[in-house]
């Protein structure tokens, strides 16, 4: 497989993912308008898709069912987007800008965005929990929204944004800030890897681990190059606002250990997430492709 | 069965579910501290646990497990508690007193309120999807993280908070009226109903038909008595805020119908609730006991 070959799996990625939550989202023809409109409005037509390319590869892995994987990838985004959603709002980060769009509390209201993430969080459970019962086992679908609810809840997703708001103003350490960052966005990084290879099939102990050392890997890569880009680029480029982590006061990578430091950090956890797939070979492409593309980003 | 039973009933079970929840909750003493502590706040020692009942009574008509009951009353108690907190929040309702307690967003902060609402139902759908697949075949437990996912999405609660948004200061007919609160409040506890049964077996078509109709009619029951308390009963007998519909301009029964017909339609749906529950015989004692407290509650 070549660059070219990765570029335009991507794409395509995207687009069947793009038509999947199209499909899964409530129509915005259907009352209540404007709250089905808001959920469309911010998780359509935008995004790198990081956590569903995450789940592609590594269904590629054991060529896993492509409709159980349309469900898993949606499902995964739509909690990432509630929590984007909710992390935009005034009593969070208070940001205006998100995917180069004015975020939904500023385009529509306050109340509709916090629905909005309310209401996409139960939408992603109901997606993982309505696949074909013939094509995708019971048992096996269970331990899907059981791992998915484990990675959003306290244990993960939101027990990190806790932990990030009680660590604004103080000096992390960096075991501190990485676990923090493990529970934040690694979790559910790991867990969109996790429900892709589950979507062909159950996984042995040893596959299980191997797949666990790359998510840890990709995840601490994906936010040390965050921060590293925070520092670096611009609010254009980032679709976002940049700078706001330094302004918040907030730590981060880059001042903890400096910004060389953390692009050589981002380098070494790139070939650690090789490193983990070895024991996969080819099929694991496309995920050494992804651990590359999260760490080689300029946005 | 006499009313002596079911008021030692009552107590057992909401002492069951006190129980439950305290173990399915995070505990207090892992980090992060404040959102663990504030889940707890929230969720333990308060509320009339009207869904949790209804599990459990719906429950009693298939003899249903014990640990399954408890599992899917504390999920259904979960996202009831988690839409009350955000609910609660200054861009919605902006509610100071919660269950006679002041509410998340006045005793933490608003990061604080919303984090727990996301974490809650997150949590929920652990706890539905975690029961022991030895004593709850993993088909029938799928069944009901989809149901709740529908119940707590925009097809349910969040739908109809959304209609309720939208309605502030616009003069609903009574159809549109109905139609809100079947999704704000009908939905969930249609489901808390549904799941109860389901944790004893699967239902045959004209069991779900019978509870659904006995559902339809406590739902809207509840909300109109909701209405009449909101009318007539102070702050301190509510545990909430009095009078606030009012003072809002939100669209009520009392407002539509006024005082004493919405009383009589009350009545008529609680003698509706009854009648739905034929088929069952003395098994749906309980249901029928609920049925006549949620009309003749005074709080």
């Amino acid at each position: 497989m070549t660059a070219q070959d990765f570029s335009a799996w991507t794409r395509a990625v995207q687009a069947r993912v793009e038509e999947a939550l199209d499909t899964f989202l409530p129509p915005a023809d259907r009352v209540p308008h404007k709250l089905h409109e808001a959920m469309r409005y911010t998780t359509l037509g935008g995004g790198k898709r990081v956590r569903p390319l995450l789940a592609y590869a590594a269904g590629a892995l054991f060529d896993a069912d492509p409709q159980t994987l349309a469900r898993v990838a949606s499902a995964v985004e739509m909690i990432h987007v509630y929590s984007l959603v909710h992390d935009d709002m005034p009593c969070m980060d208070d940001d205006a800008l998100r995917r180069g769009k004015p975020t939904v509390h500023v385009a529509y209201d306050e109340a509709t965005a916090l629905l909005v993430g309310d209401t996409l969080q139960a939408q992603a459970f109901e997606v993982v929990a309505g696949a074909d019962s013939a094509t995708l086992p019971p048992a096996r679908q269970l331990t899907m929204v059981r791992l998915l609810a484990q990675a959003a809840g306290s244990a993960g997703m939101c027990g990190g944004q806790a932990i990030d708001l009680d660590s604004v103003g103080l000096s992390l350490t960096r075991e501190q800030l990485e676990r923090m960052h493990q529970l934040k966005t690694g979790a559910m990084l790991r867990v969109s890897v996790l429900l892709g290879a589950l979507a062909g099939r159950d996984l042995a102990q040893q596959e299980l681990q191997a797949l666990d050392a790359y998510s840890a890997a990709v995840g601490l890569a994906f936010q040390v190059v965050d921060d590293v880009l925070d520092a670096t680029a611009d609010s254009a480029t980032l679709g976002k606002t940049a700078g706001k982590d330094a302004a918040d006061n907030k730590p981060t990578y880059v001042s903890i250990l400096g910004l060389e430091p953390s692009r050589a950090l981002a380098e070494q956890l790139r070939r650690d997430a090789h490193e983990a797939l070895a024991p996969f070979g080819d099929k694991a492409q496309r995920l050494r492709e992804l651990a590359d593309l999260i760490v080689q980003r300029k946005a």
